[in-house]
């Protein structure tokens, strides 16, 4: 029997609807934000990955020779494609451009709870702006889509990558080498970023100073800590998410976001329902599209673990109720059977969701499938009501029954 | 600078929006026939596509080796995915099971008007059922789904496929070269037919009737020239398609579907403002699930599609309008720009499409902005107007202005 593959997933009618629930909730948040949707290509040529990423992040992709000996990538997230589409086609937009995505994501790893190898994602784009205010409008954003899920337990701390930076190049490491500290810095393995340090030739005292930057880490009010122009940044940001009513923030310089490419503010939101996994949205401040051979533009950018979330909201007990449909149609017998047709067309032409026999199943088969596809109501057409004009309504909840005119079943229902 | 790959695109803004309407409608027509929607993933074990169309599908799937050593394909269809799907988690379901879909396909082959290497179908199956009501249904709802996207001039064609397969047998051709005779009457290849069938040893009369039935084509009245149980099949079909309301058919003995699985009914429909490449819709019933390792299940199913069928609406002249948003603020001066910050997230908070000036513009600047993401109202929020706890809404379209409360801006609106 051939399954799908390792790390995919089948979404059958239930499960698929609550997904769709939950997707219509962040499409209707980012649609008051004033974003709108762009879509691109499952796949991409590899380059634009590595371009992001670097050649290590090969390891990880889908990625292939098609017919005509293209180097193909399936894509691994959507900000490098919609930062390319919009190198490539939106560059006269007027700014700032707000894009939000919704979709599959690839990433050959090992499957594990919440992560899969194919996986969505659900993210947004401000294309052209580098205000606190463009920060505060991703973030809230962010916000307002985990509280409209009904998440009931999160966290959302903010960084900021240049006041890390900016330590680090002020303790005498060079560019070249920045990278490698960042990576243990994001990880808090501050025992494998010592001998890194000493061998740089970095003070004893300026690592542990660096340590305790990343350590830096509460409410608000651990902004007065935060030097330069980065605090003065940061303490603005809180500020106007203060006036948007996000309120429930961290402060954590120790954000990095892994390798990334954000430049400036970072974020991440996490369920700790989740335990280790716990990562439900990242985001940040970034540039790109020079990469792409584009103009640098400032963006800020974040995306949601479509699958993340799902699995935090599950755990939280949050329910979701199947919708079904109004009516299911019965034919009593094989006479009335094209009558029946007739019914169950001006059902749906009046905007109703209804379903009709086609198996021509006995009356108590026919019931037990309407109660299985969740009816509302069944629709009995038979021959002596419907020579009087009249089918029999059927409650399936209660299994109350009555009369009702053919061709007006739902008058007063 | 790097592009989307060749024969794949960016869907921007303008463009989806139109596009997700379109799709919003056709999952309307699903949800009120009680169909539920399915997703399955992008890439299959391409065993799977090799199982339902044989090797030759290879030379224009987009296959690779993962990083497992697995052979994997995209999908280039959906209903072998679905069956799959099926067999794998449905098998105990009630029947018939009534399922839609909507997604990518993937396609090697040289991109031309309406055809891409990424093109997107939307699809139905029901599955375990085999009557005339079966089909009628999947034919009532192409027919409904066409109807309600509002292409003017289309046509559905239907045939059954049995007929031609009796009459091959009934002349004599072979089982093993059924498929080698039906390719060429699928394209109308007669005079290479010819040879092939002489070579067989059929009789040259016998294969002229034989090209005759298959420009069997006209009203639902050639129905009597119909033989057989095929015959009455059709009759009885095109009766409840009747009572559906479905009454502009075409009878085309001559549709083949090329070289595909199915069994009985065959439909396409088209539409002629394409020209040559002019199929939108095309279906039948069939039997796939034993292939996967599953029961025999007979199903109905039919895929349109969505690039070239919307390429017809275009054709025809039918024009699609934006929606935009509700509300654009604009802050005055820098200090009432946290005020504005507050009305932006009421705004949004009562479910207003709402956007805010992140970029400190000036006025007239902010405007055109505004004009330029179709906003209907201006929110201007002045300093003056702000102590008396007032803003001005200024109407995009007349360019009217007024006062109106701060906290209550659309009351009367």
């Amino acid at each position: 029997m051939i399954q799908c593959p390792r790390g995919t997933r089948d979404f059958l009618p239930d499960e698929l609807e609550k997904r769709r629930s939950y997707e219509g909730i962040l499409r209707g948040v980012a649609h008051r934000f004033g974003f709108r949707e762009i879509e691109t290509p499952i796949f991409e040529d590899a380059e634009l990955f590595i371009l992001r990423s670097g050649p290590g992040v090969l390891k990880e992709l889908y990625n292939f020779k098609d017919k005509g000996d293209r180097d193909i990538a399936l894509r691994p997230e959507m900000t490098a494609p919609v930062i390319r589409a919009f190198v490539n086609g939106m560059g006269s937009y007027p700014k700032p451009i707000k894009v939000f995505y919704f979709g599959q994501c690839f990433r050959y790893e090992r499957p594990q709870a919440g992560r899969y190898r194919e996986f969505f994602q659900f993210g947004a784009e401000i294309i052209g702006s580098a205000t606190p205010e463009t920060d505060a409008e991703a973030i809230a954003m962010a916000a307002s889509m985990i509280k409209s899920l009904g998440l009931k337990e999160y966290k959302i701390r903010i960084g900021h990558i240049g006041v890390l930076r900016q330590r680090i190049a002020d303790i005498g490491v060079p560019a070249e080498r920045t990278a490698e500290v960042l990576q243990k810095l994001d990880k808090k393995l501050y025992d494998e970023a010592r001998p890194i340090l000493r061998d740089i030739g970095v003070a004893d005292a300026d690592a542990e100073a660096l340590f305790d930057l990343t350590e830096t880490v509460g409410g608000t009010e651990v902004l007065d800590k935060v030097p330069g122009e980065a605090g003065t940044y940061l303490r603005e940001l809180v500020g106007i998410l203060g006036s948007m009513g996000v309120e429930d923030l961290e402060i954590d310089l120790g954000v990095v976001r892994g390798l990334d490419y954000y430049t400036g503010m970072v974020f991440e939101a996490e369920a700790p329902v989740l335990g280790a996994e716990k990562q439900i949205c990242g985001g940040g401040s970034y540039t790109l599209s020079e990469l792409f051979g584009g103009e640098k533009v400032f963006s800020t950018g974040f995306a949601i673990g479509f699958d993340r979330i799902l699995l935090a909201m599950e755990k939280e007990g949050i329910e979701y109720e199947q919708e079904g449909i109004d009516a299911y149609v019965i034919p009593v017998s094989d006479d009335v059977r094209r009558d029946a047709a007739v019914i169950v067309s001006r059902l749906r032409g009046s905007g109703r969701s209804a379903d009709i026999d086609i198996m021509g199943r006995k009356m108590a088969k026919a019931l037990k499938y309407a109660d299985s596809i969740r009816a509302r109501y069944a629709v009995i057409v038979g021959r002596k009501e419907l020579d009087g004009g009249c089918v029999t309504l059927r409650d399936m909840k209660t299994g109350e029954q009555r009369e009702v005119p053919a061709d007006d079943i739902f008058r007063g229902v």
